[in-house]
Parts: structure tokens; C-alpha cells; sequence
């Protein structure tokens, strides 16, 4: 994988500008590509077609996306999207992961522990409120404060209005500041999803890869006191799909992307960031895969963990090969000395804006000295239970203060949401966190040493072993209830409280706060405003045309169904289920690639020729899994479920050459729903019959 | 492409060993790598064994390799090996190359014009008679005079001896000499060849890569005095091909490599060589492309060329981007300087072989000087009419010599080979031929200018277009009889022709002559015995368990049928039917990717799991198309007819985790005979049903 990474970066360097050419970009809904899209492909989305395709996207909170495909409230999906829940709902006996879901009457749908969706319903563009509250003179830690206690304020303001769930989002980095404010769904059910078997087949070697043969879809509905949700906006089912070349547009939610980053940020993901993400990473795989052979419910646990593991490896590996190549960041560092010199060349510019970097790489600097043996001591709190824990020892002292002045996330509507995670009735199993929290644990000794004021208090003297041993086994924090009582009963519940994990956040609590207040103090009320100054002079020296940073909020990207150069030939614009048996019996049907019996017990009732996944160059990152692929007429002809191998740098850089969304074809999913699955009944529903 | 040969090679560095390791090697009949198939697979061949497989083995001498698959003298290639033949037995309404052939019974055997077969029946060592030529104090130019002379010599003493082909040939850079004399084969039968459409299925994109479902076959019959070859020796066929990780061999003819070469050479190959290798291709492709474009018939004639050219660009461009790669480059110096400082340790060796590297920089620092218009200057004489002049200008005056004082290649023997294509009743287009001569002519005029003696004795003034209109106008070399009494009515006959190229090479003569004798001179003469003594220090200095570079004579390779990691992910060990189905509806059937219409027609009568292509470690190159792969069992279980991508720097290493061997499953081969092509009385043949 790296070795096409790193060249195709190469590659990329010839192509890439310093403004969104080509297919690039990730466009928030109010600030569509409308120039590009008539430019090149002669096509104008109107306000309405936004707005039913906006209100047609789905957020998964769980990280990823979704749409909705019929009027009553069903979203799909991806499997890999789903597999959280999924797992959630299994057990020993009944394991939906390996065996597949569907619910062919509305009683047999399945209610999800613990999901969360969104849909987009309003946006507000707040930067003034925001940058206003900062007044004249105020020093960085108080100008911090007032932008964060506004932030607040106008989330609470909007949310006590509307009842919608409002985030203000930071956009541009810190360019501009909106609302967004989203219509929030918590009785999720699960309609459908196939073996993980054919959603993820082909496995980690497959995965970020084409040509691809999966069909990684999942259904859930959408009900609001217990009735299935009425979705006038709804994508349209078009199992015809999309030509080779024809224009198709992405509505997702990519997570993050850090092309607007300055060179000294990309130096610091490069030395610091992505190798220790990486080593944990590995880490806890060994231990998740040691575990995972003890026997089949072990591995049944692990499955997920080790997937979303594995998932993050090939990803950020790629990413971090993409830093590595010495060309690239060449041409990095010579296009911000290029930006610079044009703000620095316009007085009024370089008054405003031109001490930006130098606040970063002075902020950075800072943090390289101070990285390392800190941010490995905080693994001796790498365990869900010292997560709760966290939740709940802080937001009893935050729930005693006035509702602005609270630490982010402990504000009301936030805490209000935050239990659908801390109740949630999802099982934990308390073996497999024994397993992970001994070897985060141990790892923090190793490299951080037993005097870090974090590992000291969890050890207490033991060994990671023996004190991972006893605090867990102590633990009651695996109950639902427990956590609920601890959370209801407030600071004085909390202050009761013998569980071992809440005791060693309660003896950590001054200390976590105090640190936090200085990262506050001599970080984020630095990079915050020289952020902001970066990013007005990028509106004014380019304009804004121009798209920014994903940020797990709605996006646009648009581009054409196309294949590309690979490997010495092309690949296809898409691939069909021949294609399926072809690759599973080049492998002699081994491991991932073992095709589940009902593709060959019912491989006669198949037509073969039925497309089954395709590429498209829209624009698209980790979180954008789920989203609709859609043509100009708004109706849905597939499902994101990937990139390429020649996507991964798509952190920093798009090329439209190589880079890939890789898609489920819609005539897929009927072929399988009708076929595969005996799921007619929900075919007739997603195509409107 | 040039992208993954260039990353491969930066893997490669951490591999390839100055030695041979892994499953690398194309080995000689008489030094097997007994050792490593011991050791790594638990074999050893007999001599019966390699015996029998050598005794099977078939040289085109047109470039490639085949083998016998019955009794009865029926020899299996590739059908981009037989391309030539079918081209040249076309016509505008017999489109063999289009439509395929099949003579179902031997009267409907089709004879081919010009094609020498090759069995090497016997081999020796002639390294003392050779080296013992060279007398002490000889003086370079009269060493090699006395070499060349003793070559002829026991070629002619050979061959009068046994009637066989007899040729001397130079291994491990002269380190040995042996004498190969080879059955040869005239009177060869075209039997059977799909069509093109699904040989070479794909096209230039997927020419050099895998995975691939190609069904690149041709059958051709041996037949001596009108009767078909009784060949004891054949290989069993065995159609359930070999399974994955199972040791498997390639007995073929590969063409050339350049593993062996110093750095200075490599350096010269980089710099001068193939930059204008691939300027020529292009050239060249760019004209046949435009007369391409004149209508059916015209592609038609161009075809056969333009897949030549494309095949080269693809292939030399790999090769060439491999020496680009520093990395590779710095890994062969530093090899080179251990090897050269392990020779001068020994002051024994330093004395034998301590020069040989000097005297190669020294003539190549030379060479490199003179590189250039003398070079451009002889495109002035790129016509098959030229060439033709060329034999038969020096022919006449090199018989009036005693035989061993000719030059080399017009010896008697070899002229009686040479009649072949001489005599050849191949059609020759005119309108094809002046495209071509016109445009390497202008090439000529514009690199080495209208005053370079070539240039200047072909143009008598004239522009190239009117030269070349011109002289392909007057000439009737297209004509066999006419070459026929050129031939034989020797030097007076050439003396008194008005041909015009016969006309230019009468007046080039002694110039072109004069040159030869330099560059013998000036380099051969120094070349020769200074890589002699490089190839002598290699022995000394790792012994003999090492293979020759290719010389397009017979080797063994060895390896397993394997997958490899491909772009991100891995390719599988073989491909099915339904993978060529997938490919082409992923092009949607356009261009190279379209089937020919038997295959939808027939497909329900296929079995589509059957196994298309598959891969193997075993080393390979050019001319090694059309090989048989075979078990430990000498059974057949594939034809070789490409290498992947990763394999194209197999010129320079050898890198067994990326390298492989493509070739046709044996089951393909029977699927296709039986269900597609009606030949199941061919296919009865070779099962031996």
C-alpha cells in the first residue's frame, strides 16, 4: 500500500493547486461548487434540489452517514456503519454480525441500543456573533473564554427555541463559524443488514482498495413515538444506476481532513502524532487478535474492535506515508511561502493576518517539547470504564455551575444527549477490557514509568497486570444502572463511590482540570485566533471559491462515475458479480474471501451481469461511509462505502487522476434484497412499487 | 506504470542479493539449481527429467519459445508469438489474425512462410577451444580475429559434422562457450489460433499486468518431408492445472537480460540507450498510427507492427524507469565496489581480472562521446528494403571469401539459415513501408543532418518524402524472385541492379565496412576479454551456483504458482472465467475489452469457474512467450505468455515478492479448444484421448 501511496503523491504534486480545481472539494450546502458544476458538466443544483438533498443526508453519530430511500423513515446505509449496533444486539446465540438481519414486518424490526441520527434541518452563519464577543484589548485566555461562553450561548439560545439539536461549528478553520442545527433521532431500528461476510468481503486486505465486490449495506428505520418517521424528503431509488461519466454528487458527513493545515502542523502529524497513533494502534491489535484465539464468542467480541482497528491502520498508515514523501511536503512548504509572500506583500494584509504562522510554529514548538511521556501516561486511562468514569465524576462538579460557565460537553443539552451512550444497555465485556486495559496499562509504564502522576494513581503500586485485574474485576460500571444512579445521585453519589475507576478520577480530577486549563491557556487561545487570521487571508488572497476542512458536518462533493490508471493498466468504472466469483475462486474461496453459501446456492437465480460496485471521483473521506451516491435528478444510484488505495492521502492532498470513492451500485442491492435476502418486500419499499 | 516499477524497485533493494536467492534464475540445462530445489521444494530433476523436458522445448526463432504437446509434432506458443505468421499469411479478405484459424484435419493444415523452429538436442562446453584461440601477446584486434575465426570453425566442423544447427554461444558474459546445436524445423503447419480479440484480450493497457484472462494460444505442426515430426519427447497435458504454492517450472528461450552488467554499463543504458530506443518507438507508433487510420485494410497490414512497438514502449519504458530509481542505481554501484574490492583483496585475482572494470569505463566513456547523429544517422537505412539490400550487397562480396574469413553472419551455414526469410514469399506493403521509411528518413535528416554520409547517399538531394516516395516506388525488392537472383547471381548481379537501395548500400559499402572494423576494433576487441575477465572473477569469487544473463537459448526457472500484494491489496494465484466476463461489462465491452461474440453465444455452455490465468515466482522474460509452465511431473499446466507489471525491471533484479510469470491455465486451453472453438479433435490430441 505505501509504496502506491507515496508515488501517487508524487504524481500528485504535478496536479494539485493551491484553489479547488477539478473534482475537488468537500462544499458546505450554502456555498455549493455552482461554477465548477456549470463549468464542466453544464448542470446548476437549485435551492430546492439542495434542500431535499439536504434534508434527504443522514448523520450516523457513530461516525459515518446515511440517507433516507423511502417516505416512511427507512435510512440506508453501510454495513460497516452499522456493525457498531450490530454488535451491540448480538450475542453468543444469535449472532446478526455472522448471520445477516431482516425484519420482514415492522414488529420484527429491532430497536438499536444505543444510535444516534441526525438530519440537517437549519443552517446560521454566526461568525460575527462569535468573533464579536472577542472585544478589543482581551487577553488570549479571557478572548478564548468569551468566544467559547457565546458559543454556548448560542447553542442553548437556538436549542431552547427550536428543541433541535444545535452545534456551532467552526468551518474554514475558524474562518467562519456556523449553527447547524439538526433534527436528532434516538428510537433507531434495524430493518436489514447482510452477512458481514459478503458487507466486507475481501477484509483488510480489500478494504481501501478497487476493483471491490462488496455489498456493504445496512437498513434501519427512523420512528418517533414508536411510529416510523414520515420523510417526505427521501432520495429516490434509480436501480438503472449511473453511466461511465456521468455526473453524480456525494451528501455525507466526511470526518476530517487537514488540507488547510499550515506546514508546521503537517510536520508535527508527520514526527509526533502519526507514529504514536500508529504504535498504540498495533498495540492494542496484538492484544485484541491474541485475545480474539481463545475461542469463538472471543472472537466474536473482538470482531469489531479489531475491524475499526484494522480500518484506522490502513488509513492513517497511508496518510502518514503521504507526510513521509519528501516531494509533497516540498510542495507544501513552497505553497504557504507563496501564500505568505502575497499577505506580506499587501500592508493592510500583513497587519491583520501575517503573524498567524508565527503564533503556530511557536505553539507547536512548545508542544514537541512537551510531547511524549505525557500523552503516554494518559493510556493508563484506556479503558471504557475509566471513560464513564471521567463522564461522570466531572459533569457532577460541572452540573453545580451556571450553565455557560460549564467545560464543554457538560452543558446541559450536551449532557442531555451524552446518556444515550452513558445508559446505554449495550453489553461490555468486562474479559475483553481486562485484556486491552492490561496492555494500555502496561504500555503507559513502559513508556511513560511508574512516577507519571496518571499511571502512579492507577497502579497504586501494583503491577499493570495485577491492578487491570482488580479494577476490573471491582468495577460495577458495566451496569447500565449503576452508571445511571451514579449519574442521577450527582456529586455526592460520585463522592460515595468505591468503584475503582471512580476513585482514581476522583484522586486525578484537579490535576486533569488543571491541565486542561493550561492547554486552554497556552494552546487553543493561541492557535484559535491565528487560525481565524490564516484563514481571513485566505479569503483575502483567493476569494471564496473554496471549500473547507471536513468536520463530521454535511457535505457536497460532486464528479463523474470514471476508472483510472492502476498498476500498469486501468481500472474499470465499475465492476459486476461475475467479478464476485471470479476473485473468491482466485483465492480458493479462502478466509475473507470464502463467499457465504447463499451466493452459490442461489447463483442460478443471479444475473451475473448486475453491476456491483463503481468509482466515481467525488471527493470524499472516512465518515462519508453510508453516504448517497445520487445523479443530477437527486435519485440514488449507490452507495459510498470506500476510497481507493490512492484515495488515503486525501488527508492533505486530491487528485482527481487516481483518487477514488468507491461505491455499492444500486442495482446491487435490489439484485441481493430480491434475490439473496427473500427481502422483496423491502425492495418494493426502497423502489417505490 | 512507471509508478509501480519504480516503488517495486525500492522494495527490490531490500531484497535482491548479489547471488541467487529465493526462486530467482533462468538456469542452462547442464547447471541446474539443484541446490535451491532441494532445499526449498524437496526436488531434484533427473537427467532423464531434464532430458525429456529440454527435448520438448521449441525456439521460434522469431523471438519466443513453445513446446511439443503430442507425438505428433503439434507445438504449443503463444498467439502473439504465431502473430507474425498469421499476419503475413492474411490477406484483406482472410483476416487470420481477426477471425483465428482451425484445420481440423491435416490437409487443412496451413503452411507459414518464413518460420524456423529450434530443438536443442545437444550442448558443450567449447570455453578452452574459444579462450585457447587467443595466443599470449596477441594484440587485442588479432585476439578477437583468432576467437571469431575458431567460433566459425567449430560451428562449421559441427555442423558438417551432424547436419544440425550448430551455434556458439557466449554465457555469463563470456565467462563459458559452449556449442548448441539445435534440430531445425522449416516446413511448420499452422493448426489452430483463436482470435486476436481474446489472445491478446485487454489490448497495450493490460499487456504486462495481471490479473488477466487471456487466452493467448496458437498451435503450430512440425512436418519433415511432408509428414508430420514424430516427437517422442512431448509434454503430458495436464488440464487440472497446478494448485496454489505448487513448485512449477518454465523451460523457454528468455531473450536477454542485463543482470550481470557493470555499473558504467547500466549508466550508458540509462543515458543514451533507451532515451533513444523510446524516442524511436514513438516515432515509429506515430506514424503506423496515422496510416492505421486510413481505412480497414490499412490497420490491418499496420497491426502486427503497432503491437511491437506498443509491447517495446511498455516494456523498455519499465526497464528504463528501473534505472531512473537512484536507489536501484546507488544498490548496483555499491554491489559493484564490494565485488571490485573482494577481486583486489586477492592479489592473485587483482592481477587476473583487477582491469577488466577500467577497460569497460574507459570504452564506454568513448562510446558515450560518439553517441548521437552517428547513431540518428543510420534511421536513414530503417527499411525492410534497406535491410534486404544490406544481406545482399555484402553477401556477394563475402562469398567470394575463403568461409571462415567472412564476416560474421555470412558464413555458409548461416547464409543457407538466412534464405528463410530472404527467399520469403511474406507480403511486403509498399504504401506501409514508405510511411515508415519517410518519416525515419525526416528523422534521420532532422537528428543527424543532411550532411551525415547515410543521410546524405540516401537523399541525393532530394527531401525525405521525395526520396522515399521515390526509391519505394523504383524498387522491386518486395519481390522474393527478385531477391532470389539477386542471391544467386552473386557480386555481378548486385553490381549491375539499378534498384535504388541496392544502388545506396553499393555506395555505403566500404564506409559501413570501415566502421565495423572500428567499433571491432576499438570496442568488441576490448569489450570481449575484459568482460571475460569480470565473469572469470565472479566465479572465483562466488562460484558457479549462478546463472547466465538470457542469450534467447534454452533455461530452466523455477518457482511457485503465488499470489502477490498488488496496489493495497493482494492479486490472487489464478483468475476464472467469470473474471473475463467482469472485466469486459466493467469497460462496458469497448475497445480490447469487447469478447468476441462466440463468447456470449456460447457461454452457457462454459463452465465459468474454470481457471483462466494464472502466476507463478518463476523468473522469466521476453522470448520466454509461449513457454510451457509444467510440474515436478513434466506435466504441462500453463503457457507463459506475459510478466506483471512489477516484473518489467527483470531486466536489472529479480524480486521474488512482486515478480511473477503470467501465463494460460491448461484448462482454459481445453475449455476453450472444446466449447468455443470446436476443436475438440485438437483438443483430443493433447489430452492424448
Amino acid at each position: 500500500m505505501n509504496r502506491i501511496i507515496r508515488t501517487t503523491l508524487a504524481m500528485v504534486l504535478l496536479l494539485s493547486a493551491a484553489l479547488a480545481t477539478a473534482d475537488e472539494g468537500m462544499w458546505t450546502f450554502d456555498n455549493p461548487p455552482t461554477k465548477q458544476l456549470q463549468e464542466k458538466y453544464n448542470f446548476t443544483p437549485t435551492k430546492e434540489w439542495l434542500d431535499h438533498v439536504r434534508l434527504s443526508s443522514v448523520r450516523f453519530m457513530d461516525g459515518g452517514s446515511g440517507s433516507f430511500v423511502s417516505p416512511n423513515g427507512l435510512v440506508m446505509t453501510n454495513h460497516h456503519v452499522a456493525m457498531g449496533q450490530l454488535q451491540k444486539m448480538s450475542t453468543a446465540e444469535q449472532n446478526f454480525v455472522a448471520t445477516g438481519f431482516y425484519a420482514p414486518t415492522p414488529e420484527q424490526e429491532a430497536k438499536c441500543p444505543d444510535l444516534e441520527l441526525n438530519v440537517l434541518v437549519e443552517m446560521v452563519n454566526v461568525t460575527s456573533r462569535i468573533t464579536g464577543a472577542v472585544k478589543p484589548g482581551m487577553k488570549p485566555a479571557d478572548a478564548l473564554k468569551a468566544r467559547k461562553e457565546e458559543q454556548a450561548r448560542i447553542e442553548k439560545e437556538y436549542s431552547d427555541k427550536t428543541g433541535l439539536r444545535c452545534d456551532v461549528v467552526s468551518l474554514y478553520n475558524g474562518g467562519e463559524y456556523w449553527l447547524y442545527q439538526y433534527k436528532r433521532y434516538t428510537d433507531i431500528r434495524l430493518v436489514m443488514a447482510p452477512e458481514r461476510q459478503i458487507a466486507f468481503w475481501g477484509g483488510d486486505d480489500d478494504n481501501f482498495t478497487y476493483p471491490r465486490y462488496d455489498l456493504d449495506m445496512a437498513f434501519f428505520r427512523v420512528y418517533v413515538d414508536d411510529q416510523p418517521l414520515s420523510t417526505p424528503d427521501y432520495l429516490k431509488f434509480n436501480a438503472a444506476g449511473a453511466a461511465d461519466n456521468e455526473l453524480v454528487f456525494v451528501s455525507g458527513h466526511p470526518g476530517s481532513t487537514s488540507r488547510l493545515d499550515t506546514y508546521a502542523m503537517m510536520e508535527m502529524q508527520r514526527d509526533y502524532s502519526y507514529p504514536m497513533s500508529l504504535e498504540m494502534i498495533q498495540k492494542r491489535l496484538d492484544v485484541l487478535r491474541s485475545y480474539s484465539k481463545k475461542g469463538p464468542e472471543q472472537e466474536r467480541r473482538a470482531l469489531g474492535q479489531i475491524f475499526g482497528l484494522e480500518n484506522s491502520k490502513k488509513a492513517l498508515g497511508g496518510q502518514y506515508q503521504g507526510l513521509l514523501d519528501a516531494k509533497l511536503m516540498a510542495k507544501a512548504k513552497a505553497d504557504e511561502e507563496a501564500f505568505r509572500a502575497r499577505v506580506n506583500a499587501n500592508p493592510e494584509w500583513k497587519k491583520a493576518y501575517g503573524d498567524g504562522w508565527k503564533t503556530i510554529e511557536k505553539v507547536i514548538a512548545k508542544q514537541k517539547k512537551e510531547f511524549g511521556s505525557r500523552s503516554y501516561g494518559s493510556l493508563a486511562l484506556s479503558s471504557s470504564f475509566a471513560r464513564y468514569a471521567q463522564t461522570l465524576v466531572f459533569a457532577a462538579a460541572e452540573r453545580k455551575k451556571p450553565d455557560m460557565e460549564r467545560l464543554d460537553g457538560y452543558h446541559d443539552v450536551q449532557l442531555e444527549r451524552a446518556k444515550l451512550r452513558l445508559f446505554s444497555p449495550a453489553p461490555i465485556y468486562k474479559d475483553l477490557e481486562e485484556a486491552i486495559f492490561t496492555s494500555m496499562l502496561q504500555m503507559a509504564v513502559d513508556k511513560a514509568g511508574t512516577a507519571d502522576p496518571i499511571v502512579s494513581a492507577v497502579l497504586k503500586g501494583r503491577s499493570a497486570e495485577k491492578a487491570a485485574q482488580e479494577m476490573i474485576a471491582a468495577t460495577t460500571l458495566d451496569k447500565p444502572d449503576v452508571r445511571k444512579a451514579l449519574f442521577e445521585g450527582g456529586a455526592e453519589a460520585v463522592a460515595q463511590s468505591t468503584d475503582p475507576f471512580i476513585v482514581v478520577i476522583r484522586e486525578l480530577e484537579p490535576m486533569l482540570r488543571e491541565r486542561q486549563e493550561k492547554s486552554r491557556k497556552e494552546t487553543e487561545s493561541l492557535l484559535t485566533p491565528a487560525s481565524e487570521k490564516i484563514a481571513n487571508a485566505r479569503f483575502a488572497v483567493y476569494g471564496k471559491n473554496m471549500y473547507p476542512d471536513a468536520t463530521f458536518t454535511l457535505r457536497l462533493s460532486y464528479g463523474a462515475v470514471k476508472g483510472y490508471p492502476m498498476n500498469g493498466t486501468k481500472a474499470p468504472y465499475k465492476t459486476t458479480l461475475y467479478g464476485l466469483y471470479d476473485r473468491a475462486l482466485g483465492f480458493d474461496q479462502e478466509g475473507a474471501w470464502a463467499l457465504p453459501p447463499r451466493f452459490w446456492d442461489r447463483q442460478k437465480d443471479l444475473d451475473l451481469s448486475t453491476p456491483a460496485n463503481f468509482v466515481c471521483t467525488a471527493d470524499i473521506i472516512g465518515g462519508n461511509s453510508g453516504s448517497p451516491v445520487i445523479n443530477r435528478n437527486a435519485e440514488l444510484v449507490g452507495l459510498v462505502f470506500d476510497g481507493n488505495i490512492e484515495s488515503l492521502v486525501g488527508d492533505s492532498v486530491y487528485d482527481e487522476n487516481a483518487n477514488r470513492c468507491v461505491a455499492v451500485h444500486s442495482a446491487f442491492i435490489i439484485e441481493g434484497l430480491r434475490k439473496l435476502y427473500d427481502a422483496g418486500k423491502l425492495a418494493d419499499e426502497i423502489e417505490g412499487k
